[in-house]
């Protein structure tokens, strides 16, 4: 069992990577959900994630919002998620609200409760990380490992340069791939392969209830992008705590940039190591295969349980 | 009586400021001292504000320590104030220590605790007042007013563009000047005018036990500039809060440069804001013998009650 | 007598600079001018030029038109010389034209054929000299000297943070300040101290012809300016080649500012050049009374001639 | 038969690039070459471009040599081409020396003279050419086209994120790309396609004389690269000139990073053009089989003419 903590920012994405989670209960104990500004506004994503939670049955795992904006200036916000944040996909009220508290002191006070054990999983805009690590340096060393999906080595989404989780905050990105820990960056560069084909449709229709946020979800997605099908982001660096051996990973410097004109945000990635600290472990290819065969199978275990 | 909260780095000039505080009773109701990393580290500034605390007899204030480093990059440090912060000022060992919990924390709860009432007072780094301010937005409403020693609407001191507090965190004053409310600027303006003189140090020199922390602290600061006496600059925020008709005051909008290969950390100061909302209000001139005559009366009043 | 090329962008100052050098026939020798996009369009710029070539009886100094924009990026012209460049002055049409060729080629040939003995005098955007310097970079050992209006060491006026002719061209800037000579810089710190006021309005009103050019010249500059009375800042840099014992001048190095958000075009000067080189020559305070009458003189010896 | 102007700096690849003009008398009338500081420096691409004319039989096509360094900064060069610039070649003394004046110069005269008719093939730092459109803004219209090798829409060569001729003079590649004209844009994301493997050097081993260049040149520039062969960059530009069917290009809006920390020399490459005008055709796949026949093709013309 790896205990986790995912920082997301709900999202479809985020949606179809806590059902990953969700059905994963014999591999992860998810210790805690935080809640980040990002993809929509903190108060959407707060509530997608507790309607998620009971949706889910994510059990009581506490729910805790934190940062509503980036550390500094221009707030970015990912029309492709529409206006609620899970597209075109309506989930039930939920019934318990958020944990009292501020999603930096839950990421603080967790890691500090249980030093060495805890993997935390990054899927939004990293400003709660930052903040935590700003506020408590030795989160650094009480960090199992940090995964997130963000940035590329290649090139970005939402410019050119940059992908939206980096460009939302660079200087909190900035701040947490230079805290001294090694980030697992699970960029664009393998996650635009991750993508929702026919096929993959096909093993997810007949998942009952849980088909109903899975399958709209794909689709609205679909609607807003040029590509073949949604590539679900988020969902890949939770299959990377699952199983690293689907990624090929390299160890690399990675700067974000803060100051360009044209290239805010953007992960710049040096694979020439030697000699130097490397700072991140970037994923740099997917076994497709096996990662859909991870993830219906997962589904296919929380379908069995929620009916 | 008027509620402040201060922010400081002390620091010989923290000192005097300290000093000014304990000499104010009956105007001012010190709520906390919080620490940052700035003219010397964290662990020196806490220490040298618990020995100031009990030296300047400021009673059971809670001193809480709160971030070590600047938000991004370069840690800036202060040599003017010698390895310990204060010169060859030697201070009593204290003896109690700091506050538990986290000066970001200590700030947010004290303003939440009492909104419109507290006056923040940052004389450091913004560090810890950028930090309240992204973890928790309402402290920008629940402050009573904010001064800050620091930037500079001419030249700066630690770079020809920029002052030490400002460069020391660039983004941190960023987005403090940015949050949304106005912020006080005492700068170096005006803070360059206030030197201790020859005149000032015959008013310091028979002020007994407290004369051994302010004549040789001046002196000690002087020895490393080459000014005509040493400019007590964190003094002068507090005070302006004890009686802002000492000085001149101008709206401005103020933006803090951090992209400027020359010019991080410069409080760009525009006094135009004709149709513009302004940021800042920015001290431009400072009565310097009244200041100095309130400075000797609070510092007359403690010295009695410290013997 | 010195030899002087001058590179304008009249322009009301530099007509008032044109007409400085008119009056110094004993002293200075142009050998060109030369003319850049600035205050107005190149084109205006050097149609003025030719218009005041013959109001002022130059002769046939040559006039020879150069670059119409910055080296990058954006165009930024200066709306307080009107439309035409020269405010409500209408001069009479010139009779003769520009000569051919470019101005960076005019400055390169003609200091290459005068080595040691021509000062540059520049006092619009750096775009030619800039590239002068870069297309033949002997210019930096062939040139007397070089003198420029522009930046400033407190506060621009473009912005807070730049002077007009610097911010118009920044890089340009960079490049001259870089070359490797010893840029002499008088800038907003002495020119706002040379003031049109009463006293000098009622001394250029006697001047005949020329008051034609000179009162209405400073009348219209002022009336769009918030100051006392307009400041003429180009013939301060003309004036320093005639008697350079009018100003203070003190070595620094400075760094022209171009990544900055707020600060483009900053003159970040900084005067602790101990143990390095300096590579410019500020002007720090001006002899404002000797200064003016050195301009009266000589208006008035161009004003006897012009009758 | 298209009029051919290249500006280069030799540089092994800009050999091999030379060799293809020489080889393709045909189709290209090289009108002229100029020289720039770039792989080495300026004084060894000058000779190395002398050298090669006479070793190539290009008879009497002007040399002129042109800009020594960057507009802005920093020299950076090329280590990969050795300290003469040809790796192990050494070819025979030249007995010609170069044209007198200067590179821009001849590239503004060359394309006066003949308006429309010229193709701009720039294969080195883009210094030259952007003094050109400074100096002489209607460049743009008179070229007929302008292709360059150089940037990336992915990944740099000598920066994570800058090629080398973009990064040796940021400033110079972004007024090149926002001239007005289209940029035709042969970066990495081809050029490192065009590889020479065995087999390639299996046809250039029998080419007499001029195998003397090109093997050993291939094969000096293997050595200290990790690559599986050399790519010789510069050629490629070349051969789109030749046939730009061996191409596949897209239009792009291209802006070059000159202000980020991490990213200066980046060609940010967005091919999302819809609503806006690009500024560069981005060559995004090269048909590498057929390439190589044009090239042995050429060179073997050539090797039959030299013997």
């Amino acid at each position: 069992m790896k205990k986790v903590l995912i920082d997301c920012d709900p999202g479809i994405d985020d949606a179809l990577a806590l059902a990953l989670i969700a059905g994963s209960r014999d591999a992860l104990d998810l210790v805690g959900v935080t809640t980040v500004g990002g993809n929509v506004d903190l108060s959407l994503t707060t509530a997608n994630a507790l309607a998620l939670r009971e949706f889910l049955d994510l059990g009581d795992v506490p729910v805790t919002p934190g940062s509503a904006g980036a550390l500094l200036r221009h707030t970015v916000r990912a029309t492709v998620h529409g206006t609620s944040g899970l597209g075109t996909v309506v989930l039930p009220a939920p019934l318990r609200g958020p944990s009292p508290g501020h999603a930096v002191d839950f990421i603080v006070d967790a890691l500090r409760a249980a030093p060495g054990e805890i993997t935390l999983v990054g899927v939004g805009p990293l400003t709660n990380l930052a903040l935590a690590v700003r506020k408590e340096p030795r989160v650094v060393e009480w960090a199992r490992d940090i995964v997130i999906m963000g940035g590329s080595y290649t090139r970005g989404n939402h410019t050119p340069a940059a992908e939206f989780n980096m460009l939302a905050d660079p200087e909190a990105a900035a701040i947490v791939f230079e805290a001294g820990w090694t980030v697992t960056m699970v960029g664009l560069d393998v996650t635009l392969s991750a993508v929702v084909d026919t096929a993959v449709l096909d093993r997810m229709r007949p998942l009952g209830r849980l088909a109903e946020l899975l399958v709209p979800g794909a689709q609205s997605y679909k609607e807003v992008t040029d590509d073949d099908g949604p590539a679900i982001h988020d969902a890949c660096a939770v299959a990377y705590v699952l199983d690293p051996s689907l990624f090929t990973c390299v160890p690399a410097v990675v700067n974000v940039e803060t100051a360009g004109i044209h290239t805010r945000g953007m992960t710049v990635t040096d694979f020439a190591v030697t000699g130097r600290q490397a700072n991140a472990l970037v994923a740099t290819a997917l076994d497709v295969p096996r990662f859909w065969d991870l993830m219906i199978a997962a589904y296919g275990r929380l379908a069995a349980r929620l009916g």
